[in-house]
């Protein structure tokens, strides 16, 4: 049978999902775990990668298996295994054409940012400190420029090998949450898929816009020209979160 | 001058507040950072100690210090030293009366749990699993009980050594917070000082209450007796968090 986890992991320890040798990545725990219950090899595919130190919610993984645990109680199994830093929120049977990365349609990803002039520490962990207040009514406007099918090849960190650097992005929320800690902008992004260091490169190119170091009118070259030296720097790996993927 | 620190600090890697020979403890980090900046030995008070893996908001600690550095200015100075998990939040000159520890009238804690069967990666840092679901007017019935003055004997880790176990709880608040993350219960306990683990045993206590393990005549009868045997169990220290101290 072919089985879909639900994954949430603190990516601040893991080099990233993809297993590489000799680092501790999100994949290879699973892996390990899975070996341990079933004890065999079984390879996982994940919904996409993500980078060292990016945090998720709810990573999409599938994997085949012939046994006789019925589908939702893996989850439980590998749970007994895994470290508390990566954790299987639920586990159930899907269809043999299910294939956890190409039939994603849509992924959901939120950067987080405290606006304050010194370090939080008890925010640190899964948010990145940015000094100046953030212009929210212009980074909307950045945002409303982005929303649709675009070449986002600006957007896309050297070293990716993709077929097509258009993307469509569906929508992007920009939301002030508070709590006990203080204030905190969200910054969620969905598309249909997103380039090596996207949503981290749109999340600097919001604020740089914010700021006022960057304008829309460069934005808009930025989507025309693909000329990454146009847009904003790409912001740390700890305040990205994976928050969802849809099939 | 006096000058009056407002600290936080994410307590994970911390052994607690308070100076140990050969342990990281936080009081340790500051002392060392007034080191290099003032050039000499300086030793803080703080409000209270908190327990090893406790966190801190807002904590409050005083030192005296003869120099030409403006008092809001040493926030700044000591944060350039301070590791990236404690940091001053400001500094601010106070009377010679003032004393972090003895001059303290109130101090807010917060407690915080999530309800689920599974541990939650993106929580565990801050807040405690609880597989049971939390019967939050029955927890509500049980704080009134333990709000005013009450000999809290019961609520009180051994091996403490005060002069009265005494004190005042004003308040005890019982939320329902939810943010991307999913749901999380805080329990807020504000009052004139605390004794040895007893907001950890507070939190436990409302829980046993909840899952009806104890019972309100149970919680009745540990005020009345001091019978720590009749009370809940004392909760982790990750899931404690101190909120604020006013003076």
């Amino acid at each position: 049978m072919r089985v879909l986890l639900t994954v949430s992991y603190d990516g601040t320890l893991f080099c990233g999902w993809q297993i590489q040798e000799g680092k501790r990545t999100v994949q290879k725990e699973i892996e390990e775990a899975l070996f341990s219950v079933f004890n065999r090899e079984i390879r996982v595919t994940a919904s996409g990668r993500t980078d060292s130190g990016v945090h998720a919610l709810a990573q999409k993984a599938h994997f085949d298996v012939e046994s006789n645990i019925p589908a939702d109680k893996i989850a439980d199994c590998l749970n007994r295994i895994l470290p508390d830093d990566v954790k299987i929120v639920s586990s159930e049977e899907v269809g043999a054409d299910f294939d956890a990365n190409r039939t994603a349609k849509r992924k959901t990803y939120c950067y987080s940012i405290y606006h304050s002039d010194k370090i939080q520490p008890l925010k640190e962990r899964y948010a990145v400190k940015y000094s100046l207040k953030p212009n929210i009514s212009k980074m909307r406007e950045a945002a409303d420029i982005l929303e649709g099918e675009h070449d986002f090849k600006a957007f896309c960190a050297s070293g990716s090998t993709v077929k097509t650097t258009v993307r469509t992005i569906y929508k992007i929320d920009i939301a002030e949450e508070k709590n006990l800690l203080g204030h905190e902008l969200k910054i969620y992004v969905c598309g249909n898929g997103f380039l090596y260091n996207m949503v981290r490169s749109i999340a600097g190119e919001l604020l740089d816009i914010s700021s006022g170091r960057l304008s829309l009118e460069s934005l808009k070259t930025a989507l025309e020209t693909g000329d990454r030296s146009l847009i904003g720097k790409t912001m740390p790996a700890k305040g990205l979160m994976l928050v969802d993927v849809v099939y």
